[in-house]
């Protein structure tokens, strides 16, 4: 039991941004819900807030405001608290759209979060109401119509450090974690809820500060997954990794760069933990040398690469 | 080995237009080609014609005229002899859009078919290109995004008169049939190919003339079955039957009403026949009542609607 | 949040026990775990305790008992004194095969339930090990491969009676409710995380008490659950619905009769419910009347029947 | 139209016959329909012939006969004196189990072919009768339960040479093609039906004869290819390619090692070509840089390794 409910919405800064935007529209298939100074806000048919993705036109690329709702008022206080007693609290914020206060911090690495309970749902404009009573929006279908955020997986230079913020201040539970032979931890997947994972970091392999490693949407199959290859490609969208599935956490993949620059996932699948004492699975270098499931070598850039560049 | 290529184009007529066009092209993805007249012409991205689908406004539903290539010039003549020595000929025409010589007849329910060779490949205008080199046209991922015509259903007064004139004077191959307790044959699936079915007739309980069953698109998975399923639902389509299993040829499908009434199936699967000799399959009365593969029952409609509507 | 972590394992009776037996392993595709008296006990290759299913011999069908895992000790000790406090608590048992201390309950209409902390983790034997180390157990691929038990439902004279105690004594989240025009609760969907349900009732159409409507096993893929269908059609077991998406809680299933009466589902899919504050989900009968999602009229044994059957 | 029906029945060799047994029966799912000899015969559940694939102990791994199917007994009669024109007829054999007068000859390269028309059809033994009449057998769900034989990948060290025999004596039509810079023909696609490949020939990298790339077995849908993934992984076998999608002809993959040394696909999918007139697709050197559709570069033992191996 996490006091956490789950992550998002998440703000994503693009320096081309029509191009993104347009990305992020006809080929990913979110729906524009507002639009305010710079910025576009995005949700998918299931997103059950009135957004996900704060799109942001920058100069550069990489994660703005990450937000994670907590799970009540009173877990809100709490977690707010062990926030500020670790020093790295920033202050409250008037949140965003449709988001009530919300309590800004940075993660050890750098990275700007902001937590928060209350928050509007989404209500279906009058004509697009969906047919089911129990799914936020109406699906039209367009492109790889994702349905909602799934997760992030963010750059850190000591992801141990990190993780144990987000464990004992957030209250995350961690689930896997990649351990180097040398015993530094290169990689930690957490999660608020039985899902595989929501809040993932990994080793900055430049050392770099405050970095993104990509975005996941979600798609309820495996089959929507290898469409969404097959839209990418004829829409020209640079695939970095082709479907397949994940040794760590099980979940099955695409990754491609959008053309703010942005690592972008559709993801489905992946291994739900119904155990409360569940052990943290730890995945070794000689692990790591099989490949994903399958066996399939990552390329060298998803080791690499991450937003903003680092020159 | 037949001398027929494949069925297609086919014509729809629609008292409803621009509901049926934006039903084709909005939900079920196809994308328009051509217009003239009263037609548009339409197109899946994997049809290699320039069209398959001609949608023309009417003041009636049903099908307009059923295009069968031949393989070649030389089967064209041949059929052409065989389809005249039964007096169904009419005679030749200029053929339709991108289309050459065609020869009209009627099947001996009445049913208007043109028998063709020449007709004109698609290709892709620059700038929507396909990434891959053997496929027609780019997947742009509208709707269902249906991939191209797959096979027509007609309603027949007589089934055996009409079949028996596919295979004798056409070359169709007869894969399965329907044969009631008192020796009347109540459906017939018939191909050109290895494929399960592409033209079939089945009883028309009207005992009308002319008349369309349904008009079925392909897509290449179960899961866009299932996916067309949610979409149609949002979209507010009619649905007469959800998808799953045809016992006979055992296919996948879903089956709805178009704006214009015309019963329309997105489908996928069905079995594949390799022998050279393969007997052709009868379902008796007592097999049907088991209803589809999984057991279903096939709702009341579906064995008595078509179109036109009979008073 | 609840201090449920999930349910199960389950023991199921039957009447026919080797052809129950047959069916879990040979089609369903569970392992045998062990064996004691009239007892096997048996799991899928994704359950981390060493069985979820306890197939027991006896004279008539139905549940015998439910396990519930508490959160941890202490909310092993907070709910235990809930129940106690309903007046409809038992007493403390040695628990089963790998289970530590259970406290035995009843829910109002009579079910026998158990509530837990401590159990043991399934270890794969010698040469039997997963290749991924996340994964409790190999997957043998032998019939369906059922990954896990699921969910239940179990039927109620009284829903509302039950889905309140289960919500209010054993803390409980109700996702959704069927709730008849004259104010009945007809049915409730409850679970203790992000999935759609776990714990359902709904009522029982002979105002019976403690019967059983069905047992869930899980496969990941809506595929898997088509291909359930086909080995089911071909093992000849009784299928009662043929696949198709529910509209409450979205899952994808499949039903059938096990030889010793039970129904039984092959389920994937749900909705996940990431909000804490989720506004519970309110079917009418006039809902209820469309159908499944895709407009699947239910078959009337569905609303009827359950385990041990009533003359 | 070809006068060829299908490719095989295949026989295999292999050294090491009993854990290449377990392969086919336990892991892909095989039936063992007779027993002569050093040889196992075995079929996949779908096929209409008692068997598909013959597995033979030998001292080596590699193919040994290749059977085809001609369409009819005047196809036949054709073809064998096409055949014999070339001066690489061997002569009439009195066939194999369950088939008839076959005429033995040798493509340019030296693999072994041997053409006939009289074959028996399996028939299901009582009790194993399948549910639906138009399948040949019934679908036990052992493992990855591959339906049928679906094509073969022959090494050849002049692909030009043997591909125009093939298009030339047998009748094969010719889909698509890699042709390098040079002139060279690197790969040559072909098929007797619809279906997108059926007889391909690769140029052997060791310019060695006779030699075995793949073996390919169906199932129908992409869903059970990854499963197929699953299992190998959890049964030990050598996966040399996880699941993708091919450039080239569009067929879904997964290859891998049997224990016997022969390379063996999972297959499903790929283009269907019905214009009778449909171009050759020409890969160049620059496309197949892009690697496969979705990207995945290909390892380079797929390029290389063959068997029997070359030292």
């Amino acid at each position: 039991m996490s006091e956490i409910a789950h992550l998002g919405p998440v703000e994503l800064l693009t320096p081309k941004f029509d191009a993104s935007l347009a990305f992020f529209t006809d080929v990913m298939g979110l729906e524009i819900h507002a639009q305010e100074g710079d910025s576009t806000y995005l949700r998918g048919w299931g997103d059950y807030q009135r957004w996900s993705l704060k799109l942001t036109a920058s100069d550069r690329s990489g994660m703005g405001v990450l937000g994670i709702r907590a799970w009540s008022p009173e877990a809100l206080e709490r977690r707010v608290a062990a926030i500020a007693a670790t020093g790295l609290g920033g202050g409250w914020t008037d949140g965003d759209l449709g988001r009530g206060p919300s309590y800004r911090f940075r993660d050890p690495d750098g990275h700007v979060f902001e937590i928060y309970y209350e928050c509007e749902r989404y209500v279906a404009p009058p004509g697009l109401e969906p047919a089911l009573k129990n799914i936020p929006g109406r699906n039209l279908g367009r492109g790889i119509a994702c349905k909602r955020l799934d997760h992030i997986n963010i750059l850190a230079a000591d992801v141990r450090a990190n993780r144990e913020f987000c464990t004992d201040a957030l209250g995350y539970r961690l689930y896997e974690r990649i351990e180097l032979d040398d015993g530094v931890e290169a990689g930690a997947w957490m999660s608020a809820s039985i899902a595989a994972h929501e809040l993932i970091y990994t080793h900055d392999a430049r050392d770099a500060h405050g970095r993104l490693h990509h975005l996941a949407f979600w798609v309820d199959t495996r089959e929507e997954c290898l469409r969404a290859a097959d839209l990418w490609l004829d829409a020209g969208v640079e695939i970095e990794a082709a479907p397949s599935k994940h040794a760590i956490a099980a979940g099955f993949f695409l990754y491609g760069i959008e053309p703010g620059g942005n690592r972008i996932e559709v993801t489905t699948g992946g291994r739900f933990v119904y155990a409360p004492d569940e052990p943290v699975v730890v995945w070794t270098e000689a692990d790591r040398k099989k490949g994903q499931a399958w066996g399939v070598k990552t390329v060298e850039s998803f080791h690499t690469y991450g937003t903003p560049p680092v020159d």
